[in-house]
């Protein structure tokens, strides 16, 4: 399958001796770089949401470790500033775990670096694999919606439902894409649809609050999202919004799949109830490209995330394959306790 | 019941010769008013959504039909442009079809203007016997959520649903108001929060894919919204995300109620299948506030009203009376056939 055409976006680059950025707030207005050549320069770029996408960030940190080694910074205060960075993305922890095994390991600087690009390879190729995986469930002549952005900007390239829906695009399976805005950063429109518009895949924009309409027309079969934060049982924490929709799919009899690397997977949290979810100012609301749009002395409730309970999802798709209905049962047997 | 405090908005405001209009688009950053001197100014401000909501948008074409007679214009025409300026609020039609009735008598341009004003005058009579109506349903200490703006600027003043949350805040059964942003005009952050604010209501703006997560938290017991035409069934169109909204009510056990003057209700209309949903063009998702926020080439889906069977609702508030759980046995007995 032709998949070099839907993956031509590397959003994460490393240089040799530092890491570029793609500055994700600016697009697509903007394709701006932002040189990073310490740890705390990538804390920061996770902090501002410049690099976003749980994959993603996993990998930035990765590398920001690399940075710090080879800056000869102290590595423990660098791992935690790293791990600070944002709460509820899994994937951040499991990289700096990751890191962290090979510095207590007593890796060097260019151990270190072979281990970030491992993370960072292993992620494109995960990516691809579940593309065929969650491609394959999808029935031919299908139409999908998905939400936020998990293309190539949100994981080392492809991308995770984003790659699910290339792969059904190039394999003839999906014929139409939605993608739904997701206020209030706008991941949807600015980063989805100029991933989908690049890769020339016929896709429309919705606004959120569309989406159950768009079911009851029955223009989608399936509802295809990524997520920050799997839990043992299945429930997924993901962005804001996607709880609505697998509520709205159930009701419409749509299907429901999540997509995400196994460092997705946190089987040391037992439910979604143990899941932080980060809230954030009210001023992301209260604004919309940087121009006030609400009254002076308004006040917003603004979750970034929330949790879709397992039994709302119909499929979780890994690179280690595909749990149907997720249990607790199933997940062990797949991740292990 | 204090709601003088609660009701000093009057967006729509005859001048005695001319029709004061609040802009509502340039809201909350600018107070501006438009004066119409003619039907077609008034056409124009309903199209270009200068004035919205169902029944203000009813009100201000009656008094196009009063400045047309002024003019000494033909009225048929003037009744059908003002007719085929929105395709979907029914109030629109309800408001020209007593306007015609009065023209088809006889009425000179004196009586016509008694007729827009008794339609005016009613209106808001009706949303204040709405508010105490809809208020008695809701427990003390309740947390409400509202979508779109139902306020004095949809309405001649009060509101519909909101005139229900003005009234039970007057009388302490509801503590917190949420609105939902409402996507892609924003009325709910701009207009909505605007008159709450205004009002020293406790209110939070939240993003609309946000809803759900706000149920789950049992931070709302009811949702409340206005309608833009209810069929003969109780089925209600209204802005698009009410539907998804009542959806994700019913999947937590949170209540819906629809608020709206009789003059909304279609009993001509068998059921929502029957009613005609405007689809508007998509530069309207494709930009926020007149920048450019999706790359160049994409496309949009921009249906702005959706359809919420009957079923989900749990009651209707008319000025007549509420209808709880609304049949078509029900609705017929109190509006007839």
């Amino acid at each position: 399958m032709d998949y070099d055409r839907y993956d031509r976006i590397r959003a994460v680059q490393w240089q040799g001796d530092h890491l570029r950025l793609l500055d994700q707030r600016l697009l697509p207005q903007e394709e701006r770089w932002i040189d990073c050549t310490s740890a705390a320069q990538v804390t920061q770029a996770i902090k501002d949401l410049a690099v976003r996408g749980a994959p993603a960030i996993g990998i930035a940190a990765a590398w920001g470790v690399v940075l710090a080694a080879k800056q000869g910074e102290p590595l423990v205060p660098a791992l935690a500033m790293l791990r600070a960075a944002r709460p509820t993305a899994v994937n951040l922890m499991w990289a700096l775990d990751r890191m962290k095994a090979r510095i207590d390991a007593g890796a060097d600087a260019a151990a270190l670096e072979r281990e970030a690009q491992a993370i960072q390879d292993e992620d494109l190729a995960a990516n691809r694999h579940m593309g065929e995986l969650g491609a394959g469930l999808i029935a031919p002549q299908s139409g999908v919606l998905t939400h936020c952005n998990t293309g190539s900007l949100a994981t080392s390239g492809f991308g995770t439902a984003l790659g699910v829906i290339r792969a059904g695009v190039a394999s003839g399976r999906i014929e139409q894409v939605y993608a739904g805005e997701t206020r209030p950063w706008q991941q949807g429109a600015r980063l989805t649809m100029w991933e989908l518009v690049r890769d020339g895949i016929p896709a429309k924009l919705i606004a959120d609050s569309a989406a159950s309409h768009l079911m009851r027309s029955g223009a989608v079969q399936w509802v295809i999202v990524g997520a920050d934060r799997i839990a043992a049982n299945g429930d997924t924490a993901n962005k804001i919004g996607t709880y609505q929709l697998a509520i709205a799919a159930r009701h419409h009899g749509v299907k429901f799949m999540v997509v995400a690397p196994s460092s997705t997977v946190d089987m040391a949290t037992a439910s979604g109830e143990d899941i932080e979810i980060e809230l954030r100012e009210s001023a992301e609301l209260l604004s919309v490209a940087g121009r006030r749009t609400v009254v002076e002395g308004a006040d917003a409730w603004n979750p970034v995330f929330d949790v879709t309970p397992a039994d709302l999802i119909d499929a979780i798709v890994t690179e280690r394959g595909v749990i149907e209905r997720p249990t607790t049962l199933a997940m062990q047997a797949m991740f292990g306790r």
